[in-house]
Parts: C-alpha cells; sequence; structure tokens
C-alpha cells in the first residue's frame, strides 16, 4: 500500500494553526466496539505537535484500557492506542527539535530532558511525562485536543491516543528518526519492539554466552528474544501455552520451546534440569503472579534477574517471600524496556535500518484503519503478533 | 585481659589429632538458658579445622536460634555462635592455606571456591558450604564434632559453632588473617560488621555523594553506617525507635535520625521531604514487613536501592506490588554483606588494621565466657550492640 507520506511537506502548511477534522476510532464505553467517526483536533499548543499518523498498531495496553478492566482509568468518550509512526503536520510555540515534515515516532514513556529522572543515567522514568493510565488530557492546560463534531471533548490515552488520523502530543512524547527507516515498522519501536529489547539490553544487560527464559511470546516477549539473539546469548528459553506461538519464535532466535501444559513438572524444574540449575535472566511477559513466581524460580541461584514486563492487576501482592531474595535472586520491574524515548529511539531506528534488529516477524497482518475492530479481535484470540493499520 | 594467644603454637602440637575436652555454652532447649559446661571436641577430619576459639561475639541470628523461634531449625543439644576469632589448634588432612597457629576468622557462609557459584563475581553463595539454618552436622560424615561428656552428639550450628572454647569448621568457612590484626575486634567480621559494611559497599555499591537511609541501628545498621560513611556517603539518616542508638550512630558518621515514634507521618514521607523525594539508597536491618515497606518506599524512583539484611519470618509475602516494581526501585537480598569469606575477609582485616573501617564503636561490652547468658540479656533488652566474650 503506497500512503504517499513522502510529498506530505506541501499538504500541511495548509492545515498549521487550524482545527483538523479527520477520521479516529473512538471508545465510547468498556469492551464496545470502537467507531470510526470525524473528530476534530485542535493545533498543538506551547511544547506540543501534531502529528499526522500513517500507522498504529494495538498492543495488550490498549486492549485492556478498552475492555475498562481498571475503573480509576476509565474516561469516555476516548481515542486509545499507542503503537504507531507518523509525519509532523505542525508545531507549537518553543519546538526546537522537529519541524512540520519530519518522521516521527510516539512514545507513552516521555522524556522531559530536565527532570532529575531525566538527568540520571539510571532511569527512564520522567517526573513530568512519564506514563500515567489515570491521565486523560494535555499537561498545558487540562484540556483535550480532541472534541467530538458537536465540541466535547474525547480524552487522550497514555501520552499519545494515536488511534486517529491526527493527534496531539506533548513534544516529550514524539521523536524524529532518519527519513530514511521504514515507517512501518517504525510504528513497533513506539512500545512492544523496544520494550522486549530494551529489556534485554537495558534492564537485564544480557550478556554473550548467557542463557534466558521468555514466559509469554506474544511480541513483547519475541522482541525479547531478538534482543537476547542480537547480544549473543546462547540458550533462549520460549515458555508459552500456545504452540502456534512456536515457529514464530524460532524466526527471533529461540533455541528451544517449553508448553507448560506438557509438563509433569512445574516449568522452574524443567529449565533447572536443562539448564546448569536455571537461566542467567528471565523475562515475564504475561501479567500473572503465577508465571512471575515460576519466572523466578527458573534463574540462577546467586545472580539470577527476573525482568517484569507484564502488567498485574492490583493489588496483588509480589508471591515472593522476603527470605527468597537472600538467595541472590533478583526482580525488577521495566517500563519501556529502559529507554529514554528521545535520546535512544534514533538510534534504536538505525539499528532496525541496518539489520542489527531484525523487525520482519513482528507484523503479521496488515489492515485499513477501519477495520480496527477486527484487528482487536486477531490480538484476542492470539492470531496476530501486531496488526499494521494503514490510517 | 591477656589470653596470651601468642604464645599459643608450643601448646597446640600436645593436643593434635587428640579429642580435646574443653568449655562450651551448650543449648539445651528454647530459651533456656545456656550451660557451661565439659564437652568433647573431635580432631578435624579431612578438609577440616581445629580452632581454639578467644572471643566470641552473640548476633541476632544466635538469638532467634536460641529461642526455637522456627521449629523446623531446632536440634539440641547444640552449640551456637558464629561470630569468633581464633586460632588454628589443628588442621585436617588436605588443608593447605592454614596451619596451626595461624590467626582465623570463622564465616557462616562458606566459599568452597569451586562450585559455580564460588566461581562467579556475581555472587558469595557457596552451593557446599552456603548458610544452612537446618544444618547441624559436618559434611564430610553426616556427623557432629562435638559430644557430651558421655558421649552423645552435641549438634553443629552455622558451620561455625563458636560458644566453645574449640570448634571444628570446614576448611572453607573459616579463614586466615595477618597475625598483627587485633583479634578480639577481627571476631566482628564474623558477622555483624562484614554483613553490614559488604551491604554498603558489595551490594548498594554507595556512591560518593549519595544519600542512604538505614533502619535499624544495631551492629549490623551501624556496620552499614561505616559502611556508607567510608564510601562518601552525604546524608546517612539512621531510622530506630530506641533513642539511645542516636549517640552511637554519630560515632559512624550517622547524620541525621529519625524516631517514627516522633513523627506524625510515615517514615518514608519524612524522609522524602529531607531528601530530594528518596534516598539513593536504603536497608532494612529489622527482619519487620512494615519497615521493609517503610524502606522500600523511602528510596527515589527511578534508581532507589533496598537492601534486606533483617531475618524475616517465613511464609509472609513481600508487602510490594509487583506494579511497584515498575517505578525503577529495586530490592536485593543480601547475605554476609556479598563478601567471599576465603577471598575477601583478609582485605578487610587489613583495611580494619589500617584504619580504613573504624571497628572501634561496636564493642559495648566485655565479658567473660562464662557470663554469656548476661550477654544474650544485654543484646535481647538492646543495651549491647556487641558484648565481646573472653574464652
Amino acid at each position: 500500500m503506497d500512503v504517499g507520506y513522502h510529498s506530505y511537506e506541501t499538504e500541511s502548511t495548509q492545515t498549521a494553526g487550524k482545527v483538523i477534522t479527520c477520521k479516529a476510532a473512538v471508545a465510547w464505553g468498556p469492551g464496545q466496539p470502537l467507531v470510526i467517526e470525524d473528530v476534530q483536533v485542535a493545533p498543538p499548543q506551547k511544547m506540543e505537535v501534531r502529528v499526522k499518523v500513517l500507522f498504529t498498531s494495538i498492543c495488550h495496553t490498549d486492549l485492556s484500557s478498552w475492555k475498562g478492566e481498571n475503573e480509576a482509568q476509565r474516561a469516555y468518550p476516548r481515542i486509545l492506542g499507542h503503537e504507531a509512526a507518523g509525519i509532523v503536520e505542525s508545531v507549537g510555540e518553543g519546538v526546537e527539535d522537529m519541524k512540520i515534515g519530519d518522521h516521527v515516532i510516539p512514545f507513552f514513556q516521555g522524556e522531559c530532558g530536565t527532570c532529575i529522572c531525566c538527568r540520571s543515567q539510571k532511569t527512564n522514568l520522567c517526573q513530568k511525562f512519564g506514563v500515567n493510565p489515570l491521565k486523560s488530557v494535555m499537561v498545558n492546560d487540562g484540556k483535550t485536543r480532541f472534541s467530538t463534531m458537536d465540541g466535547n471533548p474525547i480524552f487522550h490515552f497514555l501520552n499519545t491516543s494515536t488511534f486517529s488520523q491526527y493527534t496531539v502530543l506533548d513534544s516529550a512524547c514524539v521523536v524524529k528518526i532518519d527519513t530514511k527507516a521504514p515507517l512501518e515498522k517504525m510504528s513497533l519501536l513506539s512500545c512492544g519492539v523496544s520494550t522486549g529489547v530494551g529489556a534485554a539490553w537495558n534492564v537485564a544487560n544480557v550478556q554473550p554466552g548467557s542463557s534466558v527464559a521468555i514466559f509469554g511470546l506474544g511480541a513483547v516477549g519475541l522482541a525479547v528474544a531478538e534482543g537476547a539473539r542480537v547480544r549473543g546469548a546462547s540458550k533462549i528459553i520460549g515458555v508459552d501455552i500456545n504452540p502456534s506461538k512456536f515457529f514464530k519464535g524460532k524466526a527471533v532466535g529461540i533455541t528451544e520451546f517449553i508448553n507448560p501444559k506438557d509438563l509433569d513438572v512445574p516449568v522452574h524444574e524443567k529449565i533447572g534440569a536443562i539448564t546448569e540449575g536455571g537461566v542467567d535472566y528471565s523475562f515475564e511477559c504475561v501479567g500473572n503472579l503465577e508465571v512471575l513466581r515460576e519466572a523466578f524460580l527458573s534463574t540462577h541461584t546467586g545472580w539470577g534477574l527476573t525482568v517484569l514486563l507484564g502488567i498485574h492487576p492490583s493489588p496483588m501482592l509480589l508471591p515472593l517471600h522476603p527470605m527468597e531474595l537472600f538467595n541472590g535472586r533478583q526482580i525488577v520491574g521495566s517500563i519501556f524496556g529502559g529507554f529514554k524515548g528521545k535520546t535512544q529511539l534514533p538510534k534504536l531506528a538505525e539499528q532496525c535500518m541496518c539489520g542489527t534488529l531484525n523487525l520482519d516477524e513482528f507484523i503479521t497482518h496488515e489492515l485499513p484503519f477501519h477495520n480496527i475492530n477486527e484487528a482487536f479481535q486477531l490480538l484476542i484470540e492470539g492470531k496476530s503478533l501486531r496488526c499494521l493499520l494503514h490510517l
């Protein structure tokens, strides 16, 4: 599909500073099919950017928000979506690192560049634009940039709201990448692939020759595998109850598969038996406390590190005893793979362009934007890794 | 008190290879006063060492074992004690790194030097001689080296059993130190001081200019403070409900004190207010889950690290939600401060000799061995940090 985005610059000069009417997929209530309808998108304010979204895809966080699983996070009508790639339509006052026509990736875990966290090399949190699922308006004025055709506000989501042909983001939540990077694949860097690859690179710091176990082989889990493969891990064990994931897993470097349903012992015992007492790193990409515990126990005592990527329901406690930490196993959480979006995503995009990182396996389906509800079903049924929607 | 240990060598040649009868403090049941009585100590077997204990002190792990708090760990009669310093009386077959007359420190977290953990730089666990509170006999033959005068076995404790004038240890659990090191202070390196200092140095890796909060100002907590002081931490906050600890704390570099009883807000809020949002490192030296949670929340989001040193009762779960790990705070356990005893204790002893590390504050009382029950009371009542017993 030729979306003609290289000829975009002339077009945008006609819309800058004006309200744009475009199509968006609006969520009107928990679990209700999204409605593709006309919405109004206001111009970007100070330090904001309006982006023409060319490609977007769906991640499990969109799913859980769409279902309204956490009541406190519900806000309707709302434009979900946080994985995308697009082109800058216009920029607000003060934005100097992006201009009309730039190719960009939005990202939910912002980077203001000036807070104490952004100034630290130890974290990718941001005190001003960090991810906050309760947030549904812009920081500048506490209002939305989206509205219905009759003027009622439509709420934002995860600093991004990419299920719209145009969206407005804080400039801290969008970054310019090389114009030669394939934009359709770049949407993967908005969340899933970065989250997985970064967990292997930045959070676990997987070393050559090490062993890895990945629990849950969705896009994030497979991205962990890709990251571990690039780092030279010698053993990459994939764990999933859906055997259809295994074929795809081989392509991203998974060396062994375990289907817990095929075992008559706990997964960690099996992993302990096929490694020298446990893996060096395990990754929980499911969001399930029993899986978390298996992932923890699957690592080697003394140095095993478990990285949490899955989103877990509150208010459950970690299923670990304090004394279990004394065996030298560690557990850490990770958001967006530890990547600082502004600082590091352009380099990550380059690594995709030059083939260091291979994204070929992650887009399993492509559909026009108006088929977004079908794309949701593909993800829910475990049939797709990522379905790329063309806006 | 002159114990005359420099003239020890000639004496030992008369006892090597023979059973020694000496005084020990024997635990006959949970919470019962220890009984100072004659016991028989068999010669060391292959890769074992018999040590004349000159000084010993009491740690909280001795207390909880004495009370029999964990029923599974009970074994009577037993010789407790794991902090000590002494002199090699004789060595078993194959021991090459120690000889009669060497000054030595026993340590409960052994180092065999050959297992996968000992070969790793990432951990001080040892698969063969790691601490195991259930273990009460020697590895070589599953028997005890201690017996009553009528020949019944007396059980070992934590690889050490130092409440005896003579004890037998696996050579993996005892290390030679410089003869010029002051042996009475060296007993502190057997557990408490090493555990605290090592938590700051090896586990947290406290950096110059950083901020630290220490929960619980017993000997271990104060040793953390000393370790943080040596590393150049600029803010060292001590937290304890016993204000008498504060005077001692100043001497080891604590810069601010918090008594939770004086606050009308949770401790972590107070700490957040007097730091820029939280400390870089917190240390839980109490073994209490509420304290653990306060220690965790007292660190800064993004990079805060909480180190667990306190012993917690099972089977309680960690009072943390999985999603709380996503704020970038980490929590790790530590045993023996991450020190590999064989490899690192001699250097630590040197650092005490040259004044890098100051142990002057830790021995608050000295008593003859036969007053051991009085020494227990001093610790129970929070009056002593360490009471040094002279054997």
